[in-house]
């Protein structure tokens, strides 16, 4: 299960998963089974159509728009599937045509693919700290910066699968006429998508909804999915290549589990809220030791920084220790690894902590570069199981897990 | 089945497919049908491992060393899949650490990815004309340039799967120093590897062996495979990014269909010795009137310019007019289209005429930037319909066609 999840896999850190009665996995993918999936091979075989945009491809886009993008017009170009998430992020930056080196701001508490994205389109990475509240980059965060500094895009993260106001980044971008590209991985069905402004989302596996590797982009407008839709291929248009893309096409057998996804939306609806529902029974117990203030009221129980779009897309749990907490956040993971419980020390080390960001310029909230809100939460979240193949016993076991290590009445099994 | 072309989909020059009796495709993909990619996804509803190098993917790259490779010693780490041809080549490149902006030297009879991902990996694209015999840059050509310029990367190409000489690459890079990457996207089986040198194939559906889309990579040592590897996976190592890579793996459901294509290897093997063979009745005919010498000889009856390493694993067929045929090869193209017979113009325009490219420096082998052969060649080329699904009749169809075209033996429908 470990080396499932495309953020981490076996690279960013992991709770070992020790040997217990009852191991809890952080993160089981909801994929359709083999049968579900023969259908649409059955397609794939008959029309011998592989990948390019093909027929199951056109399909899977129009469950797309209409499972999860009804706001976007029938005849609408903004939407396009392509192989990954991270390409999402590098096609919307491509077909933004800046000039070599521009500078795009993001938040130091994200994935390092968001980082990588900017890198590998050309682009020079700007690090932001960012909210203590929704622990996200702000458009107030990117107002104050841009006041003594520049930036020629934004691209905030949808923080482990947190919505942003899509519509405050609107606002953003129609005042500031910078553009903004929303990262939002884990938010597909959770993040809202606006007009003027771009939102990507990444279909892995592990995501609420995975196709295995895929993921989709809803650019700012028609023109700018267009444009994208061509430097998925290479950059072709009308037979030359009028700007270089690349090869980011999402292929038939990819699109034919999208189908087969789409077929069983309703089981995952109905399993994804209970798993909501069975975490949302223990939000009180869990309140006096963590922080969840940045999480959504109808997961959590408390003041929602931004509404979910539906709430049953939420991507993953991630709890932070208070700053007086009796522990610290090894501590915890050490313990939950002792009774069977896998966690993640999600965008841990934060990107400022990455060799190959280390020359990367960084800008903090009080006007310096110290980073304090990305320092403290790399230090102090952790992701706790959440997916669909939970039951009520196992969620039990894991709140009672992380409540006795926080009250300290529990002993590593290392120590004893 | 247009659309079925990694290469080309409805965006380079494709001859319109006129209803006709007896309709004859250019390719059709020899892919796993349903029933043989099964087991395989079985094996993955029992995993629940989707990407990210799973035990699907290292078996698949385990039958593509046994069975393509078996010149890398079992511990080689030099050979890497990844999710499409072009994504190898980017690879390739980005884990040569070369610093912005360094001069690739390519040719400029090619298909765009081999320059689009020169451009998207931060290189500068620098365009050479073609051996007249081999339709490629070979070593001779790029020691011609090197002393009037500077290159430093040579990224050969594999033109239409036809090979390079591995060992002369070889001894070019050991003796300038300067690293050598062949693009052999439609040369898997065909194309040899070389310890020191570099190089990358396409397993697109329409390539000889194809798993829908996916790549491999044979790196110049294991140090620079290792790289690679990380670079394909964010460049991940020990949990951090050392250098900006992508996400550029191939998933488990494109290995699931490679599995299941090695299964049927002797099969493919077997159709496509047939094929050879079908045309190959043939070469004698078309001699007169069309050049072959940059064809294999065990495929069209004259001396190669560089054997085949398996002789099955030959790409696609193009046959060039000469310099005094009777008709031009538009009318050629019209012609065979009247007659149901799909054919496309590979590598037209070349490269210097894509609106992408116009700024890229030339080196003819004058001395001059006009690039001769490949002028010549992307006014004479046509590729003509060669797959496995095709008959003896259809092969008799298509050779009668062009042989009536070219001996002006045939008007054209809209003629008369």
């Amino acid at each position: 299960m470990m080396g499932t999840n495309n953020d981490t896999a076996n690279n960013t850190r992991v709770a070992n998963q020790k040997s217990a009665a009852n191991p809890v996995a952080l993160l089981v993918p909801d994929m359709p089974p083999m049968e579900e999936i023969v259908p649409f091979l059955v397609e794939i075989d008959s029309n011998k159509w592989y990948s390019n945009f093909g027929p199951l491809c056109l399909a899977f886009e129009k469950q797309l728009k209409t499972h999860f993008f009804s706001e976007l017009p029938p005849d609408s170009k903004r939407m396009v599937s392509c192989s990954n998430g991270t390409a999402a992020i590098e096609l919307a930056l491509i077909a933004l045509n800046l000039p070599a080196g521009a500078r795009v701001l993001l938040p130091a508490f994200t994935f390092p693919a968001t980082a990588t994205a900017v890198v590998r389109v050309g682009l020079t990475p700007v690090f932001a700290d960012v909210d203590e509240k929704s622990w996200q980059l702000t458009p107030d965060i990117a107002r104050h910066l841009l006041a003594s500094s520049r930036a020629d895009v934004i691209l905030p993260v949808a923080a482990l699968g947190m919505p942003h106001h899509a519509l405050a980044w609107q606002k953003f971008s129609r005042e500031t006429g910078i553009p903004v590209v929303i990262d939002a991985a884990a938010a597909l069905g959770a993040q809202d998508t606006a007009p003027g402004i771009t939102v990507c989302y990444s279909l892995h596996a592990t995501k609420s909804f995975g196709v295995g590797e895929g993921g989709v982009i809803v650019a700012a407008d028609d023109s700018m999915g267009e444009r994208i839709r061509q430097m998925a291929n290479f950059g072709f248009s009308a037979g030359v290549i009028v700007h270089a893309g690349g090869n980011y096409k999402l292929s038939e057998y990819h699109a034919a589990v999208g189908l087969a996804q789409f077929k069983r939306l309703p089981l995952l609806q109905k399993r994804r809220e209970l798993l909501r529902k069975g975490y949302q029974e223990y939000s009180d117990a869990l309140l006096p030791h963590f922080d969840f203030q940045s999480l959504p009221d109808n997961y959590w129980g408390e003041a929602p920084v931004v509404p979910l779009r539906d709430s049953r897309f939420y991507g993953a749990a991630a709890i932070c220790l208070k700053r007086n907490a009796a522990i610290d956040v090894e501590t915890l993971v050490h313990h939950l690894a002792d009774r069977g419980i896998q966690t993640r020390r999600w965008y841990c080390p934060s990107l400022q902590y990455h060799p190959a960001f280390s020359q990367v310029e960084t800008f903090g909230l009080q006007g310096d570069h110290f980073m304090a809100v990305t320092e403290f939460l790399q230090t102090h979240v952790v992701g706790i199981p959440y997916h669909s193949a939970l039951r009520r016993h196992d969620i039990r076991h894991v709140i009672s897990s992380v409540l006795a290590s926080v009250e300290n009445k529990c002993i590593s099994i290392d120590a004893v």
